[in-house]
């Protein structure tokens, strides 16, 4: 049964979607009428529920997936198609430490706090407290805030971390910051950046390797959505273009 | 300093790589040269080594990226770029328990067993037992095979697990399983596909409504790779086109 | 000087376009301002003009792109991206008489007409009146009318036509009509289809090969347009991710 | 009857494609056998030829695309989705005269001639003079040769021609022709580029608005096939991630 303070998501067939935290009491108002959190109490997850319009939904437990589209933003988010390679390339699992840059609205902070796990880290830095406030909020709600550090702060200034095994900035000038980064990482340890312009690409990839950063690839990822129509299969009519560039490399000793 | 037993991987300039497990004592013959394991056993991840011939590689950690490439297989891999979608789709992180099927060379293995960490379990199930022991050989030589259980059977009598936290199959007819996995699934819990053929996914899109399973989603996910170039940044001339289309459902209650 | 009857194309530098036929008088009303068809008869192409608020308009002969995007629609007309692709594959050229089916509101008819110039042919089929109707006042308007016949007729009873240069056949069931098409088509001539959805395409292969139409192609041509800024190069945000399935054969020989 | 001095192609089931010249005598060697000349002078367009080991080829006429492929080249030429793009954008069809720079081995060339017509005309220019001869023998070949007319020239030194329809620029520094161009082009007439990287496109955009050229686009076509399966329909495995980035623009009036 659902307990008070889990994260739920309803879901129609149609796939409007709603993420609550369930109360012990209260309404949920959907676009096809109003479901109570006792409702949902006495439920668990894979089974469905009424609104008070007869209307069905399912209760499901959101995943990683779900929590990286449900966060609430101020900016534009890393997409999923992204955080996943993202995970691959920076090796992350369970126990790891790293450090972002910005924070933004948390979206990735998500991800990283979540497949860390309880002995892993994420030190996650943003200069605009509004955004690093929204991201805590974000985090909080999906009982992952103690796994990251919150760190308000600008980073010309550099880390406050040494030997962490991994960094991904998501800022407009990286190369502003790459001797900060070789200083915070690991010997080895993989970096990886996000850049909307091939202009940046190429001002980050002049930087790298004079900052003894190895071995960058440069990449983008797109993903294409099918109307999932058996006697009908066909690819949605638009998709998402470009969201940014992304660009890995290792660290390496200085010779 | 680099331990013997373990995993490391030897990078060129050239991106010309070697992944050795690290011995007491003998040679790694590279394209350009000889590197014994004595003057590997000096070193720390990041830094370089001479061949005999005066040549330069870097020494490297292999991440979970480079682990699942670096895979030996006799079967066609799930490649990086579904990899990472598939985990956040599935919700994997630590902890989590996951059946797939089939085993095959152990690529998708390698990254389910890493990120469930040590709490977690992957069950993988393979008919063709010369797989299974690729696979567990595969993981072994990482040490990740100890959160897996390797299970040589067909799938049409069942799983042997009960509630797992969701399953992948990557088989040719998925169809013909969906109630075996709708028995073996936690309630609300996701499932995965990936199929080759637009043909297959009609056929499965048909099978998972009838089967209790909501809310498919169909896509397929696409990588760009750019020569890193800084003066003269483009695509590279070929990429994969297809390895197949990834279809995710959740289990829902029986009505 | 542009005579009056002249089509011509007013753009401003966000892009905002306006096609007009020139007239001896009357008015312009474009999102900045009054532009008299007066101005309009002093200027020449490639000058601009200005409209009653000061505000500057480039006034510029469209060209077959341009023409494609202007048609009036009343249905989902066929992309730039494709048709060009068409034209090179059903070899389409000054002189070539050519099928299609059906008309819809006559973009694709536009290209076919523009590029077999005046000893060319164009026999447009449709079964709906008002969608003729259209596309030959699309025509009309950019004076390529007289280089098509609109024929309103249901193509199941054949086509009029015997020995023609090539067909291309954009309706829902084109396999239904491989006969009508084969007794059309010079022998060794290429015929196209466009089909939105993979199930299409299966059916129309099975039919193919039964019908003989030689060595099927099926192809999808996806368009990436850049933000034109040098200092910041990047994809648009957004594209569209499918029109449709292009599918193309030849006639053979009955063996 | 298939007279002597067409242009022929023989394709076999498995899409193995052989172009030939028809001869009043010879032979042909194929991967499967013998076939001669006379057996094709017997014979029409869209038939059957057995070889003397009985296999079967199919005796077609190329087409537009057909002969874009066949090019015997020296250079990388443009490809077919390139090119149909190119036709619509830079209004190409009967009558029309364009300049094109650099010759190569005379792909864009082909295209051009056979879209332009009797009445139209190709100037294309080139420096290194074996590629001229090249793509003269290329068009020689397919009897479109009378309709180019080939320069072996420097463009720096400007173009020969005033008033023409449209330029395409195909070479590595199209900004340092693009005076020549505005002197040669019609006002208000569109001209295209190819270019393979994103800093070329970044220099180009940056050129055009200082020479008097207006609404810059950038775009790529991506072409994607389909193994033509019909139960078993799918992408094939590789695609062609990258030719070049396309850029079209218009002469303006200089203010």
């Amino acid at each position: 049964m659902i307990q008070p303070g889990t994260l739920v998501m309803l879901v129609n067939k149609k796939g409007k979607t709603y993420f609550r935290t369930v109360q012990e009491t209260g309404d949920i108002h959907t676009n096809e009428g109003v479901i109570s959190f006792e409702q949902i109490l006495e439920k668990d997850f894979g089974q469905t529920i009424s609104t008070h319009l007869g209307k069905t939904f399912y209760l499901l437990r959101p995943t990683l997936y779900d929590l990286i589209k449900s966060v609430k933003r101020k900016t534009q988010i890393i997409y999923p198609k992204d955080i996943g390679y993202i995970l691959l390339k920076l090796n992350l699992g369970p126990g790891q430490t790293i450090i972002e840059a910005g924070t933004g609205s948390g979206a990735l902070t998500t991800a990283l706090a979540f497949v860390v796990g309880q002995e892993g880290k994420v030190f996650s830095y943003e200069q605009r407290e509004e955004f690093s406030l929204l991201a805590k909020e974000n985090l909080k709600r999906i009982s992952l805030d103690t796994r990251v550090e919150f760190i308000h702060q600008d980073i010309k200034e550099g880390f406050q971390q040494q030997g962490v095994d991994a960094i991904f900035l998501d800022v407009r000038t990286p190369w502003e910051y790459l001797q900060q980064a070789y200083v915070a990482l690991k010997p080895g340890a993989p970096i990886g950046f996000l850049l909307p312009t091939t202009n940046q690409v190429s001002t980050l990839l002049a930087h790298l390797e004079q900052n003894s950063f190895f071995g960058p690839q440069v990449t983008e990822i797109l993903i294409r959505h099918y109307k999932p129509v058996p006697e009908r299969l066909r690819p949605t009519d638009q998709m998402v273009a470009h969201t940014g560039f992304l660009i890995f490399a290792r660290k390496i000793e200085t010779q």
